[in-house]
């Protein structure tokens, strides 16, 4: 195993079963080793609100009081996280649903509260990527889910952005790791159009031109600063284009 | 590794804060190898009825529609299963959660409609146990949800009780295996006094009796035919007394 690749889907895809399933069989048909991390934020809303909880989001982000964190345990690690399990183990793949808690794969700290209260969300403090090695060498995929925990008994709402990330630069210390986010837009767009390839001063000037806006730019943060610290390559792409080459935004430094 | 502890916890247990700290304290400091499979069947009902959906049991067992598939994958594989693993880790014990679709740990055939239809219910048919092996001999307790898959991208309802009665059979095999039934009851009672042993006769005779009724009987028919199948030894117990050897019931062939 020399190379790795890590695939983020956001929760759009993975609650929208003819995307989910289209999406899986290109996950499925990907060559080589391979992360699966997931989002599932749209539905952690809708049960929300079924269960009677006010969601309240500052700035994109959810913030997690006590009843909320419930939610977001129960959704993303587990009916969300166990679908994807039990459909990738359907399509013949052996796969394991994790989430930072589990093998104390990714700790985090409780946010400062100061000067945002979000509540029960964790910033990512360490990431230990020995057992995923473990799987990855055994053809397994892992499927990790937003959650990680913060070892004083308490799970934590982490972004899935950031969790692919994070994960990219542990990885890419020892092997060539490449990024994909994938989502429901062909990748990065000015007027309508793909832009094959984004450096980071072209980013720069569209961020402040408005071209690039809300949840674009912390991905795309994210995706340089992976670059920059080690990851082969980052890409943004469509969900059912993941082993197109010809599609999708690719980020160059 | 020669022996391996098998706990099982009902969702009482799991669901009650106070119980819960008090169990796991108590597992904690239990020696060697062990693995924990815990219920959660009372959470699940609140969960359903909070979110509008009927729960239909009969005979003591839950009908699973795919709405309600969709509660017990939440609050078993997610909500239940990683607090419990977050708990252990701040004990400074290492843990992974799954549900038998991880790893392919446990794969079920969904249960025959006729002459009950039970819905997404799932009766185990292959379990492996290598992956459960590789934690045990890192120190790492597997922490089981009752969920299994059948292999086809479904999630299946599983009997807690069966799961526990099963890894222990597989076990068996090659570890010296102990099954120990924990629960908020002192052990089998016959006119409130704990019965410290109880043979395979005697206990029909108080079936007969019924003295033992309800949710025992399942419970024993799995500890007796796990102890045929080669279990070391089966125990019902109270969850405060599991290093407690002089406390709660052990069964004989």
């Amino acid at each position: 195993m020399n190379s790795i690749k890590v695939i983020k889907i956001g929760g759009k895809i993975a609650e929208n079963e003819a995307w989910l399933t289209e999406f899986l069989s290109e996950f499925h048909q990907m060559k080589g080793s391979k992360i699966l991390v997931h989002g599932g934020g749209v539905l952690a809303s809708s049960i929300s609100k079924q269960l009677g909880i006010t969601t309240t989001m500052i700035e994109g982000r959810r913030v997690t009081d006590s009843k909320t964190l419930d939610v977001v345990t129960m959704v993303y690690g587990g009916l969300i996280n166990k679908k994807i399990v039990a459909r990738l183990q359907a399509l013949g793949q052996n796969a394991i649903g994790l989430t930072g808690a589990d093998l104390n794969i990714i700790e985090a700290d409780k946010r400062n509260p100061i000067p945002v209260d979000f509540g029960w969300v964790g910033d990512i403090n360490t990431v230990q990527v020995d057992w995923l090695k473990t799987f990855l060498e055994q053809g397994i995929v892992p499927v990790i889910a937003p959650l990680t925990h913060d070892k004083k008994g308490n799970m934590l709402n982490t972004n899935a952005d950031n969790i692919a990330g994070f994960l990219t630069q542990e990885l890419a210390i020892r092997y060539e790791v490449e990024l994909i986010f994938c989502f429901d837009k062909p990748g990065v767009l000015q007027e309508g159009l793909v832009l094959p390839k984004l450096d980071r001063k072209k980013y720069i000037a569209l961020k402040e031109e408005r071209v690039i806006v809300d949840g674009m730019i912390p991905k795309l943060d994210l995706g340089y600063h992976a670059l920059e610290n080690g990851a082969k390559s980052v890409k943004l792409t469509h969900f059912s284009a993941l082993n197109d080459q010809e599609k999708g935004t690719v980020l160059e430094a």
